[in-house]
């Protein structure tokens, strides 16, 4: 098996037909980049960095990080990298390149995120929460689950014009859309539909809701979802490996690739209710 | 118009004929934001974030951002909302709520990043580069540039089963396949390539070589294929309103939305070869 790929199992709905099957999911970890700069004595580490990457490649990644970002300009200026951990490598600099560290900061920016290692996050998201899910509740049915991209596209503007804009719509368990967010960013869309939610004052946990994005479900917007007791996220695009185990872990169902009258869900299945399921009486 | 749309004029190329015409490109522009925090002189403003996104419900994207990162808890915290500029919000939490500053920044992480506002961000990225394209070359005729998401999706692996891995690839002018990298990360599928790149020892800046991703071109990738010096970024989706203003400002060839024998051009044109282009003679 490809490095880059975890098997899980996940309950596979066509239709009215649902059937438990192993699939594939791309593997999503943090990666630390350390700097080691400076001359003898002086010399220090710090952290520039962490991204959820997958793992591969990690000093290719690195070093191209710190290239784009114009702190190195060739390779000849990197002496070293350590691995200091499965997900943390240190970029030893030659003590003759200056690095300005504090413009460094002022050029990066800050995104929601989950600490240094995946079993740290996850630990902290389940610290953090506000909020649990109530097991088993509530359940929806596939039919509802199947229009609700038929209504978020119904009520995008932008979208269907560029393609460039990702959205976020928050159902109620009856599938009608309560709220429409879109942005460039994915985390953005769910923020501006939770933010919107506190501002329309929502009553949080939104324990009776599903939260529907228009692309890929990442850690972070698992980690989002769970911070406002959303027992439900539904996407049209792929989970990950960490999202799967969050999402496992903190009681969320998780549906991916939906489309048509198709989905896979990768966590928490309990929740799909198959009202007209056929049953064979022998 | 919707304000998150902007129209901007490119090339739009199908089969052997191209056409100039208007298009609608996402608004992308950064949002800084700070959070007001503590209790009579000893008052204080931090920056916590700064996020590129779509403008439009910026309040909600502050609130929802702050909620999710554990920062509010209710929306009775936050006292007020100041605009200190178009791109800069201020978020002034209750004396009563305390924010533990330390376990915030701990808690973000860096990505890469443009500054403040986009136009800082612009003359940023274009003092630092380090190389400037060769105006009108490499010229690339559409018969190559169709061929390459069939180049890149056969050489890739785990994409096919999973959907869940971004793509970037770098082609000689040719359109052969130099490197190919995958990451659940857009951007660290770049960073990947170009850190290959460096430790491959190929020649920097790539002036002859054309940049593929998978997925969107949002304003980093821009900047990140500017950093090694690159003519061309092809994208599969959609660019945004500050991505083909980098790229028409850097001297970049922008493509997006490459599908069968499709694309569209939406920063220096003059690269692209019609070598059987039909003149009418009358």
């Amino acid at each position: 098996m490809h490095p880059s790929i975890r098997t899980t199992d996940i309950l596979k709905v066509t239709g009215k037909v649902s059937e438990a099957c192993p699939d594939a999911v791309v593997v999503e970890e943090p990666l630390e980049i350390l700097l080691g700069t400076g001359a003898g004595n002086l010399r220090k580490r710090t952290a520039i960095a962490v991204t959820m990457r997958t793992p591969g490649h990690d000093d290719e990644l690195a070093m191209g990080f710190l290239f784009t970002e114009g702190i190195l300009t060739q390779i000849s200026e990197v002496v070293q990298l350590r691995i200091l951990g499965e997900n943390s490598l240190l970029v030893e600099i030659s003590p003759d390149v200056h690095v300005d560290l504090d413009r460094l900061s002022r050029n990066m920016f800050a995104n929601s995120s989950c600490g240094i290692c995946g079993k740290a996050s996850l630990d902290a998201v389940q610290t953090n929460a506000l909020y649990f899910s109530v097991p088993g509740n509530p359940k929806v049915s596939p039919e509802i689950i199947y229009q609700m991209p038929k209504i978020l596209r119904a009520a995008q503007s932008a979208f269907e014009r560029t393609g460039g804009l990702h959205a976020a719509g928050l159902f109620s368990q009856q599938g009608e859309l309560v709220l429409l967010r879109e942005d460039v960013g994915r985390h953005n869309a769910v923020d501006k539909v939770l933010g919107a939610a506190l501002k329309t004052g929502l009553s949080f946990p939104l324990k009776d809701h599903v939260l529907m994005v228009s692309g890929r479900a990442g850690f972070e917007l698992i980690q989002k979802a769970s911070m406002a007791g959303l027992p439900w996220l539904v996407a049209v695009g792929a989970p990950t490996s960490l999202s799967v185990e969050l999402a496992e872990a903190c009681g969320m169902t998780l549906v991916g690739f939906l489309r048509d009258e198709r989905f896979n869900v990768y966590a928490h299945p309990e929740r799909v209710q198959f009202q007209n399921e056929k049953t064979t009486n022998p």
